[in-house]
Order: structure tokens, then C-alpha cells, then sequence
């Protein structure tokens, strides 16, 4: 496609800006669950034809796995559309509004970022997902998903520009581009429209997306997460910690990637920890410390310790104290999710203030690191940049505030 | 200057980032005040040798005057200062936090951002305030002043460092880049250990870091400011809105550069406003509408609608009413100020909420964008990026929020 017609597009999108912060927006969403029940069938149509061609094209058993909508995808992401609608708006209120000592009365307005690009890969629920949490804070979506995932997308957007309609709201407000190749990304990437970028994916195209983007981007990177056990820890507590980030879910960024454990406690410590990670099937990797406390453990490579597994593995280092904790997770963690866990609370107030991540836990399991249990209702991403938003991105994370001003005639002097 | 040695002062002040939140900041606040007050001769030293350099260079006389420290400045930087230690802490709180249905209490609590870049241009009186206001908040800053005002920041970083080290806080907090070279901004777009690269200067250097930089950035763009004069506007005060924010100080960012009126009052306001401008010494440039109406104007050219003078040159249009307005703002305007004048709540309120400017005022001067006017008793600059901070940008809007949760053992299942 043409850099004129990826333009064209989201200038008609920003011509629509104030008609989709104004219009019915919950209407919008509650019309896309019901879509999506009377219409599954034409989705997974759709579905069906991109996993075929997929398959053909030889795409792995993990990507085919992504791509694929299944039975129970429908019943996730109506509740979710629901779940959204319901939520209040985050629209239109004035926070703060205060009387300058001139008169003036000044206060800050919340409003939609404006136009959102979003490029992601071949994960079709995400068509529905992310459009419903911009979408609730009014903001306009320029799509470019995967290529493997066209048809479905193509489905899925189609279904979005009828709920649009029902709901009196521009089809302009939700946007797929109509190519999917790089091209497409890289121009997304310098179209200086956009209010906000938005990647999801792999390592790469996070990486592809930062460096190129002329526009502000809100990156979800890797999570190398650390549950620091200290020499006053519950250890029972600390193993289900431990096991809990690892095992309960290993392929996804909030699961844990390396325990540390306080040297007062390592030996206690360790031999319990490998003892049930071995019943889970979890292969350790460990210091030079941490080795001779282990059976089985291999040692950690100097290059792994950054290193985000997504897998049934987990590194161990055995540490002098919170210092060297904390010295670690700044070196090699991702600003992602940390945790302590210990009955020390001036220890946990300390690494609580001094890790900088998106989420530090104190005796809780990283897990927790999701939009849905922090309470935000939903989420697009978890952002591990600092600006505008740090952790998960719900519909509030997707606004801005505006200062308004309101006089009767006030001048400088 | 070498990749490697902007990146060991980046490294070495990351590594005292937490004993610098943790610091008496305001205390080094307060002793920076009493160090200009009592070596003012020192800089003002090193200003002369810098304004002997430029005069040889043959810098022009505007640069010249942002160049040289005067005697008022004093004032105004110590005031500022002590101003800025007086403001509350804005770090350490938590917000928020709540408790989940299992248990978990979750809140976010403010820290700073970071490490700040900043590259500024030879105006040395930033090398206090932009300082002043980073460190309110908890993070070190890098600073890239420009090369004509190196001695000048030179001495006043050796000011810095002195009231730090009386707080108590690591020298690392201000580090001066020791090159001005235009390598260094280069390096600083890149240098992915700064949480946050502010650019204040002409637009080249703006358009140059947006292009350039690999980490977040919060611009400060061009003022291209409206003034909508409505059908039922109070037309004198309409009049004193425009000469305040055309001439009382015309070469800043919130300052006025067009004036839209309503037809059904062309008649009556465009002379007045003529009378009124030419006293002040200000030309006109109108559209055909408008011309006839006026004495003395010239016609504005098509390309000069998005042209910020930062002198005594108005536009002025004639419109429709309010969508033409709003029409003609959202196509040639910065969204840095964008003002109405009228007595209609209705007109008011559609004006308010739907144009998109980092402040938008009704009834009151463009002129009141300002850290000082809203509120936050100081500022880095305005951003015009919707992201994060949208307007000035205090203390406040150099911290951010990140999540935080105290458990009891919780795991995810």
C-alpha cells in the first residue's frame, strides 16, 4: 500500500475523533458481544481458512496454536466486551479544578489519546480485545495484524463496523489496514497522525518498532522476573511463591524467571525448592553457590541471566543479602514484575521503594502483574516504559488530560 | 566524545538514582539558592568569557541577550529555587490502594522517572531551573547545554555539586556532558539508559531529537494559538483577550498568532481591533474575508496559516461560526493554547471539550499556558505530546506511578 493511503486512512479516522469521544461507546461494545454470539460461525469461517493456509505455509505448531480461535475464545471475549461496557467512563470529567488567585478557575479534562495504532501478530482475539479497551476511552484504532491472521481479522472488523452502526458510532473508529506486509509496520511507524503506537508481539518486532517509530510508542518488552527470597521468609510461603510463578502459567510475561535466595536461608531453602520443581518438571540453573546445594541443577550461563524463558526452567542464585538482591534486579531484571518475599518489614519497604519495575510484590506471586487482577478492568498490554503508563493499560491508560480554563476575561499582567 | 564515556556517566548515575529519591533534596535546593547568592560573581565570570567567545563568533544580538546573565536573574533563579523547596514532596505516596477480593491490597506509588536528558540551547538560567524542577522530583539529570554557554554551565554544575554535597545527595544527580559537540545529542537519542529526553530549543533541534531518539521523548513545539471571537462574544473583552495575548510579550510560546472571528461580528470587531493593534505596532494579515473590513492589513498567504511569529504580526479570519473555527484550528493549530471569547455556555463547552490543545481557555488570555499560571509552582517546558504530561510540565510530571501490592502469600490460580 501506498504511504498516501495508509495516510488517508487515519486522516479520515481523526476527522472522527470528537464523534466517537461524544457517542455511545458501551452501546458500541454490548453490540459486539451480541455479534459476536449470532455470528461465530462466519468468524471461525474466516478463522478456518487463514489456519489452512497457515498449516500449508508450514507455520509452527505454537503459531498455529495462537491463531486458532477455539470454542471457549467466544465465551472470553463476549464476557469480556461486557465486562468493559460496564466499566465507568473514563471520559469527561475535570480533575481538580482550582480558582487561581486571578480568578481563573484551572483544572485538567480527561480525554481519548486520539488515534491508536496497533500492530500485533497473528492472535485474532486481540482484533477484539484491544479495540474494546481504546474504544471505551474513545479513541480511534488503525489495526495492522498479522498476516496469517488477515481473513479472521477482516471478519472481526467487519462485525466491529456493524456494531459501530448500531450504536450510531463512525466505522472509522476501528480501522484495519488493508496489507499486511512490513511495509505497513514501518509506515505505521513514521505516521506522525498517530497519538500512540502501540507493539505486541515477539522480541523482534518490539525492537523493529522502537527503533524506527517517529511517534510515541508504549512497548510491552519481556519480562525477567525475580522473586528475592530473604533470610527471614516464610519458606513454605516462599516455595508456593516460587511455583506459582513458574508453573502455574510459564509461557507468559508475568511467569517468574529466577529465584535469589538469601545465604542465611539457602540451604534450608534449596533443597525443598528442587524437590518441587522437579514434581512440576522444572529444570533448575544455578550459580556457582546454589550448585552444591542442588542434585540436579546445571549451572547458569553468565549470558542467561537476562534471560526470559517462557519455559519449565528457572534459574537460582544464592545472594549475601538485599543489597546484592537488589544490585542483581537492577543489572539483569526487565522492569517487569519483582517480588520479595519476607516477614521483614523494613527490608520489604525497602525493596517495595527501591525496585524500579512496573510491579514490585511483597509475598505475592508475580502472576498478579495483569490488568484484570490489579483492577483496571481490562488491559492492551503491559507497558515496562515509564512514561504515561507503567504496568497494564486499561481504558484509563489510553486517555490524557487536557487543562481547561475557564475566566471572565483574565489577562496576564 | 566517545559512546563509551557519555555511557559511563549515564551508568554512574543510574547507580545513585535510589540515595537520590531517598535524599533531602529541597535541602540541596535551598543551598544551590545560597551558593549563587554568594559566588554570582563567579559565574558571571564565566559568562563574560562566554559572551566574548560568541561576540568573536559573531552569534547574533537575540543570541547574544539569551546568552548573557544579567543582574535580575539572580533573582529571579534564587526565587525560583526556594519556591521549588517549598512546593510538597511528590514522591513516596501511594495512591490508591485497594484491596482485591483475595486479599492482595494494590496501589501505585509515585517515584521519578529516572535519568533525564536534557539538550537545551545557550540560554545558562535553564542549567538552574530545568535542575531545580528534575530534582524536586527525584531524578538525576544529564545535561547538553549549548556550546556557546559551556563555561557558563560549567560553573554553574560546580554550584550544584557543592549544595548537593551539603544535602548530603551524589554529584551524579547533575552531570554536565563535557563535549557540545553535535555528536553528543546524537549519543543522547540513543542512549537507552535515559528514562526520558527532553529537547528545549529552536524547532531544527525538536525535529532532529523526534527524528533521532531511541528513547521516550517529551517535546516542547511550536505556539500556533487561536483566539475564536464568537457571535456572542463581549467584543471589548474580546479585544483586551487579543492584545494580551499578541502584546504583552510576543516572542513566547503561549503568545497569540491568529484571530478567528465569528461573521456576524466581523464588522463591529475588526475595526476596533485594527485601531487597537496599530496602536501597539502590530501588523494585520487577513484572509479575503476579513480585508475588506480592514484598513491597513495585508492578505495572508495560504502558507502562513500554521506559522508561529513570535512578533508583532496577527492573522485574522473571518468564519462561519464554530465548526468552521473548530475546523480551521484542528488543521493549522500546534495544540499547544487555543482560546474562545463568547457568553454562550452551550458554544463554550463544545469549544472546551472538543478541541484538541494541552490547554484550552474560555474567556481568558492565551497568554496563562504556563507552569507558574496553572499552578505547579514551576516548569521544564510545555509539552505539546499528548503523552504523559500535555501542557506545562512541573515536578509532578517528572514522576511516574508504578504499581505496587502487599500480600499475605497470594498466589494466582
Amino acid at each position: 500500500m501506498t504511504a498516501t493511503s495508509l495516510r488517508e486512512l487515519a486522516e479520515r479516522a481523526r476527522k472522527r475523533l470528537s464523534e466517537i469521544a461524544k457517542g455511545n461507546r458501551d452501546r458500541a461494545l454490548l453490540a459486539m458481544a451480541d455479534l459476536l454470539e449470532a455470528r461465530w460461525e462466519e468468524v471461525l469461517r474466516a478463522n478456518r481458512e487463514d489456519l489452512e493456509e497457515a498449516e500449508r505455509a508450514g507455520l509452527s505448531k505454537a503459531k498455529l496454536d495462537r491463531l486458532a480461535l477455539k470454542e471457549k475464545d467466544l465465551k472470553t471475549l463476549t464476557e469480556g466486551l461486557r465486562q468493559i461496557a460496564r466499566l465507568p467512563d473514563p471520559l469527561g470529567r475535570i480533575e481538580g479544578l482550582a480558582k487561581r488567585p486571578n480568578g481563573l478557575r484551572v483544572g485538567r479534562m480527561r480525554v481519548p489519546l486520539g488515534l491508536i495504532g496497533f500492530i500485533y501478530e497473528a492472535r485474532p482475539g486481540a482484533t477484539v480485545e484491544a479495540v474494546s479497551v481504546a474504544l471505551k476511552a474513545g479513541n480511534a484504532m488503525l489495526l495492522r495484524g498479522g498476516k496469517e491472521a488477515f481473513r479472521s481479522n477482516r471478519a472481526l472488523v467487519a462485525l466491529w463496523h456493524e456494531a459501530l452502526g448500531e450504536a450510531g458510532l463512525p466505522e472509522e473508529a476501528v480501522t484495519l489496514v488493508p496489507t499486511t506486509d512490513r511495509e505497513a509496520v514501518l509506515e505505521m511507524c513514521r505516521l506522525e497522525l498517530l497519538d500512540l503506537l502501540i507493539p505486541r508481539g515477539g522480541e523482534e518486532l518490539i525492537r523493529l518498532v522502537q527503533r524506527e517509530a517517529r511517534v510515541p510508542v508504549l512497548a510491552h518488552a519481556k519480562g525477567v522476573n525475580h522473586l528475592y527470597v530473604d533470610k527471614k521468609a516464610d519458606l513454605s510461603m516462599a516455595l508456593h511463591l516460587a511455583l506459582n510463578g513458574k508453573t502455574q502459567r510459564p509461557a507468559v510475561c508475568n511467569a517468574l524467571e529466577a529465584v535469589l535466595v538469601h545465604e542465611k536461608v539457602a540451604e534450608a531453602f534449596l533443597p525443598m525448592l528442587e524437590e518441587a520443581m522437579r514434581e512440576k518438571g522444572v529444570e533448575l540453573r544455578a550459580c556457582p553457590r546454589a550448585l552444591p546445594l542442588l542434585k540436579e541443577a546445571v549451572p547458569a550461563q553468565e549470558e542467561e541471566w537476562d534471560r526470559e524463558y517462557l519455559d519449565l526452567i528457572l534459574r537460582v542464585k544464592v545472594v549475601s543479602g538485599l543489597e546484592e538482591a537488589l544490585a542483581h534486579i537492577a543489572r539483569y531484571g526487565s522492569r517487569h514484575t519483582e517480588a520479595i518475599c519476607t516477614e521483614d518489614t523494613r527490608v520489604a519497604w525497602r525493596f517495595l521503594e527501591e525496585v524500579d519495575a512496573s510491579l514490585v510484590l511483597w509475598n505475592a506471586s508475580t502472576r498478579f502483574n495483569d490488568g484484570f487482577e490489579l483492577g483496571l478492568g481490562a488491559e492492551i498490554g503491559i507497558s515496562t516504559s515509564k512514561l504515561h503508563a507503567y504496568g497494564p493499560m486499561g481504558p484509563m491508560e489510553l486517555t490524557t488530560l487536557k487543562w481547561v480554563a475557564l475566566g471572565e476575561g483574565q489577562e496576564r499582567t
